[in-house]
């Protein structure tokens, strides 16, 4: 059996291509969802496929599909990602996903003709939640029906323009969201960028993806007593910022020792009155937990939550608890990373298994499919790239082989 | 030797009278140097003290000095405080050690006669920097001569509106600083409320300050770098959180382990980008350092130096440590310690000797003149009034009996 080759030099092009719509600085992008950038984006990518012989479609909320129509018919084997981006964000998050699908589709009918199943190619419209802050996964909501109507109006950018408006202004339609439902997709294959160390540290281009961690999130406030900083003895304070940092620090070792894919972040802290010359009254922060693995993750939260109540009953404080969170893991299909680790031997690539800490798309898709996932690797910040031509090619290299033997 | 008293009830009149200049919600004031009830305030004062036979004169920046000559002439004998307030402050902060001052000089008058040594009420212009935020000790400095002719135009409050004009506003002559120095004070008193829980722990009404606390301020800041929450494995983050989690930890127990009066506050904190899904890139903090002993401060900021190189350095992390203030101790005289100390066992009071965290104008004006302070204890909140007529007057008292012994 021919291995299924994506050129390098074919990902690139496609890639610096893609850059130009929305490119910011010398490698950035700021494309957000429905911005004019990110809609001719959009009708390039449709224009390829076109070329490459697929039939393309745009759905109600703007997704992007590009189909080779299979000759025995059945559910599809799609694949994807997302091409907005943060504000700024890098020119391979998402976009990868897309390019490195349309390359294998396009590779796939190039050498082995029209498939047995269906395959399609989906560019989702939003992932990044960059512009309309608590949008996450709209495009994806969409095609398994989680959208609310009200999300219509009640999401809005940071110039309170309705996610409503902005898709009627790049000529979508949200009356007609009910038929961007799909219900007949068997199979959905993501390739993305790692945005973490785990591969370049193991010294491989790529990884398949176990499953995406669940993530909870605590939002905590510590409350003291607000003194006077030279008049007030330590030893009758109730000082919250003592109470938060001790609560950091403690959350932290524990998910350290409990050692990879383990982890538990103190990203946003703020503190009141914040004067140098005050104790803190109150100091207010988020613990964010994830585990792929969800007796795990509720045994981490666990912890947290008791260390949360130890460190300040120990020392007077009181203290309100929240959760702001509590998405599950994702698990990954088993028979899909058996059959990415099965191609990646044959085609002499090594891809160990790995977790995925970061949230994606095939979360929400995952609600209606069987998922899997193929990592690349990110290099830690340097002079270079954060991602080379020849990984993203193997990735998308990957995803090619294991398409065909889904739908040849 | 009779005893000198000042009577609870004219203490009790004197500060709610005062307090109704700038009277702010039902107990609190608001009275900014050089604002129009800051100026009613202290022209009220002053017909007081010309009621009382006192020789009232204002100097270049709005003090307010009042006067009984003493027969013998030569360097002064000086007690007093501030009127201006925090926004807004309590009517006893400031304006009991005015108040107290008046009393005392008033009821000596009475019951002696003129002195023998001169004795000085003053009324301070500034001291909260509440309106005029760098502002602070003004009135200390125009007397000891620590003013800059720059800063009339410098410094600025809220509304931009300069100290210099602020000042011609209500009659003040800032050309004509220099007239406002004082070469010829002998003592400074002063008495003030703790803002402090000291004496109220120990159950006395009154206490003798030893000092004011040295105070050394740092700006730290940790440098690690921003990850994503979720695709960066905890053993390879530099996360600034728990650095400076660490660090707050470590120097506020090596205070605490110090024991009274050793005081380190970290009341300042700011993160940066400060998302719940971000490690942290930066964290910037003040660390604020207190002791009234020069060398003992020294050492807890040194120890305090090393914490913060230790818990970056493990760690892996970058920092920038920045002084921002060093204000050495100011001790009080010893022999005005004793003095009080002596008058209060002749009167029967209960004065242990308590260190003041807190800063002070004898700070100042321990420059030119031997400092001696009494506090009065402060309540912690609660629904009565924090500090006590009773209270108050017993600290007046102090200060009667102190002057009659160093001015008759």
């Amino acid at each position: 059996m021919s291995t299924v080759e994506v050129s390098a030099q074919a990902v690139d092009e496609c890639i610096n291509a893609l850059a130009r719509f929305g490119a910011y600085g010398d490698t950035g992008v700021w494309r957000t969802v429905y911005s004019p950038e990110w809609q001719a984006a959009q009708h390039e990518l449709a224009r390829w496929c076109r070329e490459a012989g697929m039939d393309v479609r745009w759905d109600a909320v703007g997704n992007l599909w590009a189909r080779l129509e299979g000759t025995e018919g059945g559910d599809s084997i799609v694949t994807g990602s997302h091409i907005d981006t943060q504000i700024p964000g890098g020119r391979f998050d998402g976009t990868l996903g897309v390019v490195g699908g349309f390359l294998a589709l396009r590779e796939l009918k190039r050498r082995f003709g029209p498939p047995r199943r269906t395959l399609e190619l989906l560019s989702i419209c939003e992932e990044e939640s960059s512009r309309f802050p608590k949008s996450s996964f709209w495009g994806s909501r969409a095609i398994t029906g989680d959208i609310a109507v009200e999300e219509f109006e009640s999401q809005r950018d940071g110039d309170g323009v309705s996610i409503g408006e902005a898709m009627r202004s790049v000529g979508c339609d949200p009356g007609a969201l009910a038929s961007a439902r799909r219900a007949d997709i068997d199979v959905f294959l993501e390739l993305h960028i790692e945005q973490g160390p785990v591969l370049e540290q193991a010294g491989v281009a790529v990884g398949v993806v176990t499953g995406v961690s669940g993530l909870h999130r605590y939002a905590v406030e510590v409350l003291g007593r607000s003194d006077h900083a030279g008049a007030r003895p330590m030893d009758s304070r109730l000082d919250a910022m003592i109470g938060a940092a001790a609560i950091v620090l403690r959350v932290c070792e524990t998910a350290s020792a409990m050692g990879r894919p383990a982890v538990t972040t103190v990203g946003k802290l703020v503190v009141e009155p914040n004067y140098p010359s005050a104790v803190a009254e109150k100091v207010s922060f988020t613990i964010d937990v994830r585990h792929p693995d969800a007796e795990v993750l509720a045994e981490l939260c666990r912890r947290h939550e008791v260390a949360v109540q130890e460190e300040t009953s120990r020392r007077g404080l009181g203290v309100h608890v929240t959760k702001l969170l509590e998405v599950p893991p994702a698990p990954c299909d088993p028979a899909l990373v058996e059959l990415l680790t099965d191609v990646a031997a044959e085609q002499s690539v090594t891809a160990p298994l790995v977790a995925s800490g970061a949230g994606h798309n095939l979360q929400e898709l995952g609600k209606v499919a069987r998922t899997g996932m193929v990592f690349v690797r990110t290099a830690e910040r340097g002079d270079g790239p954060p991602v080379t031509a020849p990984d993203a090619a193997e990735g998308a290299g990957l995803l090619a082989a294991a398409m065909r033997r889904l739908a040849y």
